[in-house]
């Protein structure tokens, strides 16, 4: 196969196919199955596939010619890591792509989770739990917010959706790569190494015991703490409601009925690391 | 026409189809032309319909025969409010609807917007401003966490998306009908009446001057104010930039790069309700 220079590295100059053996291979990562037993997964678009160049998680690159030329950057990290670029054709990224628009790029990672004892460490102050939340971008949005709050680890509990569903790592925008993420299928196994490690767990529900505000004037937020938060329609399972320390209500001021998850999440989030924050001012 | 007694009034034994009128008209309402030159527009699935009756907004209601069997108080409510209910073959709803699963309803609605000194009224203590937001999903999102914050107005400004846009209604999961909302071309115009209501603007800003945690254990969050939300891509116009009395960023504790739209506004909204609801507690 004729090979060019670029950037260092040689790069592909026959751009691989829908038939390509390789691409073959990275297609079947689309399906949860697949990436369970590869171990690996897609990132798609240019923010992703940084991050996981940067967290050291990219295997391979596919890019089109077009991205090869706008992407400079990302080829040459690409480069210094040592991780093979190919060029495709404009339809491989689209067949590889969950997203509509993934600018040309698409990495083969591995994995990032851990086992959910290691992702908690020894004294967590700070953890999300998403508990049988199916929807992949309301999940990916729960765990970049995590992130952009401090969260020490994010735990897909139950039937939450496959951390490494496309929809849920391009909505992560990066955060897949920057904390612990762990999997567990028992909630209640989650719930019971939270209370060995001292952490209290707070379950988000619309018809919470307590209001969010009160709680955290009163200095309910200070203590290391675990948000558990269920899906839209169902909420939490009865189990992680009954085991939480409290259930816990974002107070609404208007008519609405609720709000939708991520943004639910992104209030109880930054309240607790905003106390957290406000009780050591060194951290 | 062959009709049958339904819940007191007469519904069309007889679905409509594709072809039928009164369906060739909704349909067109898909978009944003004809909905302007109309004043109508459809609001799809159970909570929106819902929200419609109920601010007296819904003027004709399509529900297929399994959801006229199964959405007997929304059917009930229609009667009760002299709303007609035709029934629809199936491809109806999916042709009339911009989401996936409207769950065989799908309403003619009258516009609810309103001028947008209106829309602020006298003393606005809590008003949004959505900045040339493109992305329906994430303005019909942030509608309805401006509802839940107790928002006084939301102001779609420039070339924010159509309120009435299919997925924007959906995502506001009925705020639509709840909260005051305008549109208004130019932003500096809005500006201008906001500050002659004594109104303080502040400008969502990754890039902002100003912590939000410190603007609110300063206080400067207890006056009247005016979030101005930018699209996750481009941010907020220069203008609205340098005309806002500051711009805000929410703190990022963790290594993401930023928030996304819905969860910051979220975090601002709510701070900016939680201090207002201290300093009135009677309110």
């Amino acid at each position: 196969m004729p090979h060019e220079q670029h950037g260092g590295r040689l790069v592909s100059s026959v751009a691989f196919t829908l038939r390509t053996p390789r691409i073959v291979a990275a297609r079947k990562l689309r399906r949860r199955r697949e990436r369970d037993a590869a171990g690996r997964f897609l990132a798609e678009g240019p923010q992703a596939v940084r991050e996981a160049l940067a967290a050291g998680r990219a295997r391979e690159l596919f890019v089109t010619a077009d991205a090869l030329a706008r992407q400079r950057e990302l080829v040459n990290a690409a480069d210094a890591a040592a991780v093979p670029v190919s060029s495709v054709a404009d339809d491989v990224i689209e067949a590889l792509a969950e997203t509509v628009a993934p600018q040309g790029v698409v990495a083969v990672c591995d994995r990032v989770d851990v086992p959910f004892a290691q992702a908690l460490g020894a004294r967590p102050r700070l953890v999300v739990l998403l508990v049988d939340i199916r929807d992949p971008g309301n999940a990916g949005t729960v765990l970049r917010t995590a992130d952009a709050a401090g969260a020490d680890a994010v735990i897909f509990v139950g039937d939450t959706v496959d951390p490494y569903n496309g929809k849920c790592v391009r909505a992560s925008a990066g955060s897949l790569f920057h904390v612990p993420v762990a999997r567990e299928h028992d909630p209640m196994t989650v719930v019971a190494a939270l209370g060995r490690r001292g952490v209290r767990v707070l379950a988000a529900s619309g018809y919470g015991d307590q209001d969010l505000t009160t709680l955290a004037a009163a200095g309910g937020l200070v203590v290391p703490t675990a948000w558990a938060f269920g899906s839209e329609a169902h909420g939490l399972p009865a189990e992680v409601m009954s085991a939480a320390a409290a259930t816990v209500r974002v107070p609404v001021y208007g008519r609405a009925e609720s709000l939708n998850l991520a943004a639910a999440a992104a209030v109880c989030l930054y309240a607790s690391a905003s106390a957290q924050a406000d009780a050591a001012p060194q951290r």
